[in-house]
């Protein structure tokens, strides 16, 4: 269902179906339902404005750069078979109410910035002009995760082949693995096509070098457990999955090679923004001397911040997504099971900040970068 | 059912529930079952060695102090009934079968050496003797919490006291409140009464210090989320439940003035030994210049020991306790979910060490020292 056939090419599509993919001959926008993995495989067609809306906030869909695509193809939504008068009234509403579901990320804004940008230069139909735009941004990420993940593997080469000369060096046996952690799921369910972190893991698979990963859980949502676990299974990554807490001890314990996580906005000094927890690992992974990557595209990076912990607005999620947890029962139903006393008050806090001092590159689809500010204002300057 | 009435009295026990109590009316030992709670609240018998066994490693009793005082109870309920002769030959494999259950704890083998050392002292009966014994570890430990709980209040209302300082000097509004953040349960659940990180903060309330306690879930058997939760909200402290992700980022923003945990196992060197994801709290805490103290009876330091990364073993736990979690389902029903797909691997360490640079200060019965080896050695030389 929804596959794509055909032989791998280097920055295409991988032979995997697509998390958000456009349907020309049924005009139908179709996304992974990711609330169901990793027990059930669904696609659920997006018909309207609200179901784009519901699909981010739900986090049906979610990763910064596929929750910009899927804005994108809202808009296409809202706009369908409406004329262009009618058209111009709906556009500023439609990205109002797109822009408002998720406020972290800064690809959701950047998305809409790009589509209504093809709409201000548009002079024929204002709808074919928002698909003609979204499906740009669409084949774009698959292009520049796949990009990234170039980069990434040669970084993972590097570590592999330092690896075995240590060995050598030492007098040591040949290394059987390099070991990743990762957090959350940076993988191509956060995307298109291919991921971010995990685009960097399935480059460096297509090398050869031998890789294992370490794939943290990330409560509360569980997107390590549930997505990450499934798509390394898939495509035939060997992993072990953990709890949030696991990853000092396997690095004081020399069990961790390297990090590489996403980012769902990184700012001109360097500053991180990703899941919550990934500040933590930094910590660990500094305090222990092992490379910490974050694998981005440059659209997630806001150029306007500079300070990460006071000027990203980090989203606070409900309550009951650290009371209550959802799994599979012994009779096969997803269940949702109540874990924390009646009435206990929770907060949750949705991301943190990782300080650009903690960060040992950012992989982007231009070349690794190193987290400062000269390094960005370069990158920067680079893109007009 | 079982709870001690009466008014409190500063080092007997709170008026609560004890974990483990022996009722001398009608012999019997009796225990909290904590796999039910916060759910459901059971005492369940402890009849034979077998159920004593049992009930510390499937966690119906846990924490370090209280495995202490059940292996003591276990060694009296092996001799139970008992003539001498068949006693003397059971002792060795009873401290030996209560001794594999948990294997990082040194207060198990710690307890067991005190009612063996009784033992061998004794000239009369010898299930009377371990009974004796049993009771007075329990006696011991209801006290050394209480005193530590006292000094540690003492910190706490001088963290309390330089907060309205600086608030005053700054000229802000007086504060709420002193934040604690604790990971995982230390409380009375962890000890026979009173508990440690959790004895400090109920003598502090008792001082009329207005606490708020950030409680980390504690992933993979969320005893935070389940039981610290569950005995703060009985003890009426104000509490909030987080993901253990999220401690990092409350510490960047100031939310958090102090963090208060327990310990397992400490070094001669000052390395604590405590469940995982406590050195991963540590390192933010140092990060952010908040202080990280542990608190522990000096049972649980093991003196024999310098290096707690290399010379603490680690407890490796089964694979589900990541995999499947169990909560109460919307029919009030306990059930347990499938969190992962399946076949995913999966590593379940139990502890990490955190090195003595990243502790502030150990918090005994005998006051709060210096985590390093001078104090230490000063603490163990007065116990002689």
């Amino acid at each position: 269902m929804g596959s794509i056939e055909g032989v791998e090419q280097n920055n295409g599509p991988s032979p995997h179906t697509l998390t958000i993919r456009y349907d020309a001959e049924t005009d139908r926008v179709l996304i992974i339902d990711q609330t169901r993995l990793p027990h059930e495989y669904i696609e659920v067609e997006l018909k309207t404005l609200a179901d784009a809306c519901y699909a981010i906030s739900s986090m049906q869909v979610r990763g910064a750069p596929l929750i910009g695509v899927t804005a994108a193809f809202g808009v296409y939504l809202s706009l369908r078979g409406k004329n262009d008068i009618a058209a111009q009234r709906i556009v500023p509403q439609a990205v109002e109410a797109l822009a408002a579901t998720r406020p972290t990320a800064v690809n959701l804004r950047w998305a809409l910035t790009e589509v209504e940008a093809s709409l201000a230069r548009c002079e024929g139909n204002l709808a074919a002009s928002a698909l003609e735009a979204a499906l740009e941004l669409h084949a774009q990420d698959i292009k520049a995760c796949a990009q990234l993940g170039e980069h990434g593997a040669q970084r993972l080469q590097e570590l592999w082949d330092a690896k075995n000369e240590r060995a050598a060096l030492e007098g040591l046996p040949k290394p059987e693995r390099l070991n990743i952690l990762t957090h959350c799921n940076a993988g191509s369910l956060a995307t298109v096509d291919w991921g971010t972190a995990l685009a960097v893991i399935y480059k460096a698979q297509a090398r050869g070098i031998p890789l294992h990963v370490w794939v943290d859980e990330t409560r509360p949502r569980n997107q390590g457990a549930s997505l990450t676990c499934w798509e390394l299974g898939q495509r035939g990554v060997a992993h072990t999955l953990i709890v949030d807490n696991a990853g000092g001890h396997l690095m004081q314990h020399g069990y961790v090679d390297c990090c590489v996580v996403g980012s769902d906005r990184t700012t001109l000094l360097g500053d991180v923004c990703n899941k919550i927890g990934t500040y933590l690992k930094a910590l660990a992974a500094s305090d222990n001397g092992i490379p910490f990557y974050v694998a981005l595209p440059v659209s997630s990076i806001d150029f306007s911040l500079r300070d990460g912990l006071t000027e990203i607005p980090i989203e606070e999620r409900e309550a009951e997504e650290v009371s209550h947890i959802s799994g599979l029962d012994d009779l096969g139903a997803i269940r949702r099971v109540k874990l924390a006393p009646t009435g206990t008050v929770v907060s949750n806090f949705g991301f943190d900040v990782t300080p650009a001092r903690l960060v040992s590159g950012l992989i982007t689809e231009r070349g690794v970068i190193e987290a400062n500010e000269t390094a960005l204002i370069k990158l920067r300057d680079s893109l007009v």
